[in-house]
């Protein structure tokens, strides 16, 4: 944990509860244990937030003299000029440790992508591989501010000890299934052994789910059980949902429903659930995820580089879906940009449907940040207010890109490179600062996801 | 001029005459004179094409002694480990001073866009401003990797300005109309004094051609007057051609054509000719594009931000049209970013008719490189080969976007952030050293547009 922390002269840029997004110029934060104290615009009435904390504390330890109201105590200083700070995104839905396959599998199309490359490859990864593979996605998450994320992939411990060295929040869907004689069945020792191995290094920065990885890849009979075990174990579900035309015509084939109505028959939706993608859905489908308060992860960049189709995002949010925004894997996106993400899905949502004023710049904003923290079900992220917890990235704005600033959240949305994130802070610690990853030794990931990447591409 | 250069251990990706690319790893670069000398792996070669040159110079200029064959001249070495060099971009349409007006006129349609905000805006604009924003515009462009573009605006010599100082190529297209007593008419004069006044400054960079706005800005009897002022002249012409289904259907209402077939009818395309947009293009409109070598600027950011529709590139590039990239101004994209660019145009191609191996990263790549400097009418540059000009970038890959490479070409068109590039020459000339603009004082920059941006919004 930081000292108490105040940043001054800066402007803020905030999502609300309702949607929407607002700007607060020549403000003034504080920060104290993690949480967010003062937001306003008074650097006097910010510096009383962090005596009234420092005396609460002291009354509660009898061996310190009790503190006398307005002593100052110790805090850092950040000087905000021409910077504009806004929550941490959350990335509703990525597969991180495919980021040593990025740009090695492109310009193909969906099955040669995932049965000729992606899949042979992934048979050759080992504990090791997966760890910094992930700790190099978390790398690139951090940089470019995006300080949360949804994770789907195999050997999940490895990604959860990368984000949780890392300081990095994480909702993690774990595998929980084995396989007997053929037989699939899920594994309710393995999905509560794993969120208690981790309880030590955890400070309130993972969240397990359970995977359901789609409607197409497991045998009927074992839906029902996953639906019972994440509502036995009190976890969420993070499953791909109509993705593609075919896994539609499929699933109505199979059960003469569409996905989202056969995952809600089976019981699916009864915890809170991360849908990935939701590209081909009919409008009782999306009635269907606003009634069982679904969140749905637009991934434009990967819907658009396989030619999946596009999300229509407009449809879900009339609907009252909450919809948040994903990169999905680096191997379709090919990175981890949630600025470039956010750009894309206003972008082509106003392009594709025809109109100009649709997804304007402060919906982006929200889906990206607090559509996405609840979603996560990190439900104290994502909004820059006291009480919240102290979750936050600082954009540099005297850039060629951003300069002169305009307005703050058009400017975030469709012009702010994620190279000018300056700082990110999550939890109250800053794990990028001025600059540098404070957290990953980056020289060392570097070296080992080479190694990976050169050999599993060989075979 | 720099001083002879040798570029070692570096990846060179370049397109070649074909509209493909290749990678050439372990590579290594001589320049001189402005000009690329030698391409290949040996670095004794390439100091040996240093020696070629110091010697032919030598040769003829008697007041020298003559140079024994094999002495070394002086030059830098550049160490390219975990590097890409590729050619500068090619930025094939847009308005530079525009961007003092970026995240301002966001989600709206393009009439409110163009009347309510940006045209009284642009009224209050005067010539310092116009060169500043220039100057803001070309910071961000070579920041980014960018070293040439077509554009398209008033107070044209104050961007020639801008440019010429900066070191940045600019096919300009300059107004050369006048309005007397109601009544427009070329200016002959206008047009070539205004390519002479620049002739002192002028070292190849500038390429002036003559602005024909659209089909739906002039009145009819003009449009042959401008086709012939364009031929006597002996420059290009810069258009743009069916941005909107509106100016489609009014051209038609008009005159009983396309836009297409009246600007060919009116013999505007008996010159080069750029035509930007080309959203809306029926089958005849892009055999005569093709017929008459125009070549096309696609704006995939502006025409999705405004709803304008979708460019239909790969029709075009079936015909055998010429097509390659712009950014449009920054108040409809919003930033001068080529890689952003580069990245939307094939993800859209791919995404929006639905074939994921259409528009493949080398296509890309030649569209944004070649493609434009053969529009621009820079017909040496584009392409890494002994002879060419030396205009090239060079992007760092040891960040955690772009880590591991995997396929040079996928990576900078799908993963690369601009902010990767580290170094740009243009004409022989480091303009971007290391991360560090060398021609242009952003400082003043900075404090001169936000001034203008300040009185020109508050109107």
């Amino acid at each position: 944990m930081n000292r108490p922390l105040i940043i001054k002269d800066i402007t803020l840029v905030t999502p609300d509860e309702q949607g929407g997004a607002s700007v607060l110029r020549n403000s003034c934060i504080s920060v104290s244990d993690g949480k967010i104290l003062y937001v306003g615009t008074s650097p006097d009435e910010a510096v009383q937030s962090l005596c009234l904390v420092a005396e609460s504390n002291n009354e509660s330890d009898d061996s310190q003299p009790p503190n006398i109201a307005g002593r100052i105590p110790e805090y850092d200083v950040y000087i905000g000029t021409d910077r504009i700070l806004l929550p941490t995104f959350a990335n509703g839905h990525s597969h991180i440790p495919m980021s040593i396959l990025k740009n090695t599998a492109d310009d193909m199309t969906l099955e040669d992508w995932l049965f000729k490359v992606i899949l042979p490859r992934e048979s050759r990864l080992i504990e090791s591989d997966v760890y910094y593979a992930s700790l190099l996605g978390i790398a690139e998450m951090i940089s470019g501010g995006t300080g949360a994320s949804a994770d789907m992939y195999f050997m999940g411990e490895q990604t959860a000890r990368a984000a949780l060295e890392s300081g990095f929040r994480l909702n993690l869907s774990h595998d929980g299934k084995i396989n007997e004689d053929g037989k699939w069945r899920t594994d309710p020792h393995s999905l509560r052994d794993f969120r208690k191995s981790f309880h030590s290094l955890d400070d309130g920065l993972l969240r397990v789910s359970l995977m359901v990885h789609s409607i197409y890849l497991y045998p009927d009979y074992l839906y029902p059980q996953l639906a019972e075990e994440a509502l036995a174990s009190d976890v969420s579900i993070h499953v791909h949902l109509s993705e593609t035309r075919t896994e539609v015509d499929n699933c109505i084939a199979r059960y003469g429903k569409t996905p989202a109505e056969a995952l809600y028959d089976f019981g699916i939706f009864n915890v809170p659930c991360i849908a990935a993608h939701g590209v081909h859905l009919a409008d009782n489908d999306r009635a269907i995820l606003a009634e069982n308060h679904v969140t749905v992860a637009h991934n434009p960049s990967s819907n658009l580089k396989l030619a999946s189709g596009i999300c229509n995002v407009k449809a879900l949010l009339e609907r009252g879906v909450n919809v948040c925004i994903g990169t999905d894997g680096s191997a379709s996106n090919n990175s981890l940009d949630m600025y470039s993400e956010m750009r894309l899905a206003s972008l082509i949502a106003k392009g594709v449907f025809g109109n100009p004023e649709d997804m304007n710049a402060e919906d982006t904003l929200y889906m990206a940040t607090r559509a996405g923290f609840c979603g996560l079900g990190f439900e104290h992220c994502g909004v820059i207010a006291p009480g919240m917890c102290a979750d936050f990235q600082i954009v540099r704005c005297d850039n060629p890109s951003v300069w002169p600033v305009g307005n703050p959240i058009s400017s975030l949305v469709y012009g702010t490179p994620s190279s000018a994130v300056e700082s990110v802070m999550i939890n109250g610690c800053f794990v990028k600062y001025k600059g540098e990853l404070t957290t990953i030794d980056f020289e060392k990931v570097k070296a080992e996801t080479l190694l990976s990447a050169n050999r599993i591409i060989a075979g």
